[in-house]
């Protein structure tokens, strides 16, 4: 099969790879039909992770079941589906709890590499969910950005507290900030601020709920969200970037008691306790658990209620992932969509 | 009157203070009937916080109303009062929240020095709560912990998310760890580990509702909550000392997307970022808001259900207070009452 593989930073090729297969009674296969690249990709592609030698890329994916392992009872070969860029069990407590990313017999699909023609989905129970059906063309941005920076942006929202009557502000500007806008909106936020320097992101979020868009950064950007809101700060904030500004920036756009919901993978970042304690804010985030809220956010989709397949603005066939990689990290590109 | 104020560290002197006197409309000044020594007093005790010059002491406070400015309407000269170590108006938006202590308006208590006869409370009407009646001595000791460890206890349990058929760990076994036992166990948790090596101590935990005991610390004793816990780790867990070993003992305790409260003051903790992110648990703490749980704890203490005064293991008259800071100093006292 076909496949993306990272040799070093900035060098990434499509080759053959061997093909997927069932490892575990388990596992499922499927054959991709759309897939993308992530913000958190850049990171080894711009050398801030190390690379142990040639690795295949890619952790968001939907598709069609090709083959089942003879454990698996929920999903069947032919079904449509949609899966969660950490594989779970989806029965362990924590799952239970909602939390499977962080599932007691979790699996980093980032270690299959789900930009490929097939890729092997362990758990596949728990961690697949089917369509109701083949979607329409038009439908599939949006079911692949279910995967992940929609589960994402939902889940750092959802940490935010957005809800009827609230402030959310949310930090970052990318794929995984948009769809906060956007779950903060349909979880019913009052008032939205988006925090953004670039006018066709600016007018994303518009488009997808913001009602004040700031251009400041850091702490005279946390200012401006005081300066919004009575001299209290944000009821909910949304921290989608993960350095050590963005995170101060989110603690202090929050009032005290606030919630921030911090879902950039944080890199060289170290919190001062002392400073920390006397925010009070509530500070939750980690790895979205995007599983929790598959079902809901497909049939949102499904029924064309949210559209987050916006956030793609770059659509290349799998062949052409490189140019793919170097639109974003280039900033020329917001999210890169693979076709196969 | 007579107070305390503290020189340097290690020198703590009660001498002459001028008398507390009405300096806002909106104050109001109390007969002190009994103070105490927080453990928080040992930071510029032991030289770890800095002190600018002679400091008056004390932010815990019971005592009979003597005068009020002529804006206070709810509080009444003769009232007998509960307060906690911040000053809030207890109308804001962030009081009505809950979080008094960080209240638009808070005054820290430090500042005022209520290791004295007389003491100023600022915002009486939304710092003060009047209890049914004037006290049973055998109270005293309850109410007074009111004011901010079993306060503080309480709201670190809250954070925590103890609950019905949660377990809940607890680090720290000075007196807010303890009043978080306490707290645990009325908030109706099922199991709850506290962290001691004191025998005195774990006594005292087990009877305030303690059902396990683990002696190890740091990430040994992170590694056997999980063994009690089916490799989970608690659904909650409280931070109630302020280092970084702590704090990482607390967070690693705790299971995936389960709740840390943490209201030890963090003195030199940095968290990194990463490590943080991957635990994915939630992170409440900061100053407790006590204003909120007080009408709740004077209640549940006139009623005699809970006994929080345990934890004062030393009572001295207030002229021996340099003695009350050597015995907590030298963990030959948990937490000492100042008589009157």
């Amino acid at each position: 099969m076909r496949g993306v593989v990272m040799y070093a930073p900035g060098d990434v090729r499509v080759e053959e790879r061997e093909d997927a297969k069932i490892v575990e009674p388990t596992d499922a296969v499927i054959r991709v039909t759309a897939s993308c690249i992530c913000g958190s990709d850049l990171w080894p592609y711009r050398g801030v992770e190390a690379l142990d030698g040639p690795t295949p890329m890619g952790h968001e994916y939907i598709g069609i079941v090709e083959q089942v392992g003879d454990d698996v009872r929920n999903i069947k070969v032919g079904d449509y589906v949609v899966g969660s860029f950490v594989a779970s069990d989806n029965t362990c407590e924590i799952c239970q709890a909602g939390y499977q990313s962080r599932c007691i017999h979790n699996v980093m699909m980032g270690s299959v590499g789900t930009q490929a023609e097939l890729a092997r989905i362990p758990l596949a129970d728990g961690t697949l969910v089917a369509t109701p059906g083949t979607p329409d063309e038009d439908l599939i941005p949006s079911l692949l950005a279910a995967s992940d920076v929609l589960g994402t942006g939902w889940f750092a929202a959802v940490a935010a507290e957005a809800g009827p009557g609230k402030t959310v502000a949310v930090v970052g500007d990318g794929a995984v900030g948009l769809s906060a806008v956007l779950a903060a909106k349909q979880l019913g936020a009052e008032r939205i601020i988006a925090f953004s320097r670039h006018p066709e992101r600016q007018a994303l979020a518009r488009e997808f709920g913001a009602t004040d868009i700031i251009e400041e950064r850091g702490d005279a950007g946390a200012a401006r969200v005081k300066e919004l809101t009575g001299g209290y700060g944000a009821h909910g904030v949304v921290e989608a970037v993960g350095t050590e500004e963005s995170m101060w920036q989110a603690i202090r756009s929050s009032r005290p008691g606030g919630y921030v919901g911090y879902v950039g993978v944080t890199h060289g970042v170290e919190l001062n306790g002392l400073d920390l304690f006397f925010t009070g804010v509530h500070l939750h985030g980690g790895p979205a658990p995007v599983r929790r809220f598959l079902p809901e956010l497909i049939q949102l989709i499904w029924d064309r209620t949210i559209d987050p397949g916006k956030v793609f603005d770059l659509t290349l066939p799998l062949d052409q992932a490189a140019e793919g990689y170097k639109a974003m990290d280039e900033r020329r590109a917001t999210k890169v969509l693979l076709t196969l």
